[in-house]
């Protein structure tokens, strides 16, 4: 489809008075929208490609789904732009037996559960009761060496961002640092939902022993998203949000960040990582 | 309130074999509620402090409010977390004469208008229908140079970052390069809530000769809320999305990115910019 990148003109304006027009690759974002019967439950930026493994991912986070037989359809629902193309921008779900159908009444409210007084605790006991899967307690899943080597694997695999430097990336690996899935996104969230998607369609979930490394920082919400796919280890170039940790603590989950290379901050559960 | 900055035990991991625990700072991140009349409007993930400026500037972008006055009052809802402590993640917002409210039925679907084929032309016609402000053509706001020292003014000014690495930052600036309002978030998109909110309780609305600094990327989400405050120029430390350079484009605001210090790229509407 040709949207991952596009390509425009921009003016390149240096201290020392350049002042040069040339053309530039920029990471494709578009609406996506996801529907149920017809009726609209989210619409979210991302960029194009991988949908329906965005869809699946999506699905798995809110707890709507957690194997891939739940899913019976997604196709996208015919659309035009004003040119008269067709946008691919909508798709339809039909769910099957097992599955827990979303409130379209409360949709994208995840959070609001909502007596007064929402705090952290409370949406990590809807995280808890959602989750799909235990984590199960196995201990030294990855060896510390091979954890560190994680994020220049990841770098060195993205296509996209070599191309126009604004994307992130996710990246499930095996415990033996195999690269398993890669997806890249201008939105964190939406890589995650795409590689989760992709496990969940390749009957790979739950993912107790796999290691899902992210190029950003560790949000709340990724933790979540990984915690609902039974993921053991989540571990991020940049920094963790507290509540981040929180979830992450309460959950099971170990949390790594600040990976560079030589060194990494282990924030929870620490058994998964075999020591040097 | 001490919530901004987190302190956590964790273990530093380094590829030599070390492994000692030592404790770290965190940013702060835990959802707020928006509700009306009782009624769950939206939440957010963000890091505590100039809740009622989040509060604001979220509604400016939402076409909600456009002038102080529009706001009657913003209050925190009595809540508490299981200790008892009060948790002061819930606002009850009550609108003024002139306001627009939201439809609660809608609430946080503002993209999904819901035509099946929604696109990026529909998501830019719903940000011009709901603009408060008509950009206007002034030309030459700022000075090429002046518009490359920003992002060093802001990184300096970023207290939070300095102490735990994991936030964005939005500073306003004046056409001269001065720093009028700076705010720092774990999510990009509240910390311009938190600016464009503290303009308009300051009576600074609309902000045509203002320039927005943020640390990170210019997504289509920001281009949107900078264009719903009447900014004339974004500038970005890192890459714009395609959509983000398009509303841009379409909306009349000068959209500049990966602001380097000796270099930038502009990609919309240059005029606002004077070459060095």
């Amino acid at each position: 489809m040709g949207r991952k990148i596009i390509r425009r003109r921009v003016i390149r304006a240096t201290r020392d008075g350049g002042w040069r027009p040339r053309e530039e690759r920029l990471a494709g974002e578009e609406p996506l929208e996801i529907r149920f019967g017809y009726t609209s439950y989210t619409t979210s930026m991302r960029t194009p490609g991988d949908d329906f493994d965005m869809v699946a991912g999506f699905l798995v986070g809110e707890g709507v789904i957690r194997q891939a037989d739940q899913l019976v359809s997604m196709r996208y629902c015919a659309g035009t732009d004003e040119e008269g193309n067709q946008t691919f921008n909508v798709i339809e779900v039909q769910l099957g037996p097992g599955a827990t159908p979303p409130d379209l009444a409360a949709a994208r409210n995840v959070l609001t559960s909502s007596a007064c007084g929402i705090c952290g605790t409370n949406s990590i006991d809807e995280v808890r009761k959602k989750a799909g899967f235990e984590l199960d307690s196995g201990t030294g899943i990855i060896e510390l060496g091979t954890l560190l080597d994680l994020p220049d694997t990841l770098r060195e695999s993205q296509q996209l961002f070599s191309s126009t430097g604004g994307v992130h990336a996710a990246g499930l690996f095996s415990a033996t640092g195999e690269l398993l899935i890669l997806r890249e996104d201008v939105g964190r969230h939406n890589a995650v939902d795409k590689v989760i998607g992709a496990a969940l369609r390749a009957g790979m979930l739950p993912l107790h022993d796999a290691v899902l490394q992210v190029s950003g920082r560790a949000s709340f919400e990724l933790v979540q998203k990984a915690a609902m796919a039974g993921i053991g280890l989540l571990t991020a170039v940049s920094a963790p949000s507290s509540l981040a940790v929180d979830l992450a603590e309460e959950a099971g989950l170990t949390l790594a960040a600040f990976s560079r290379n030589h060194s990494v901050n282990i924030y929870t559960h620490a058994h998964r990582v075999i020591k040097a």
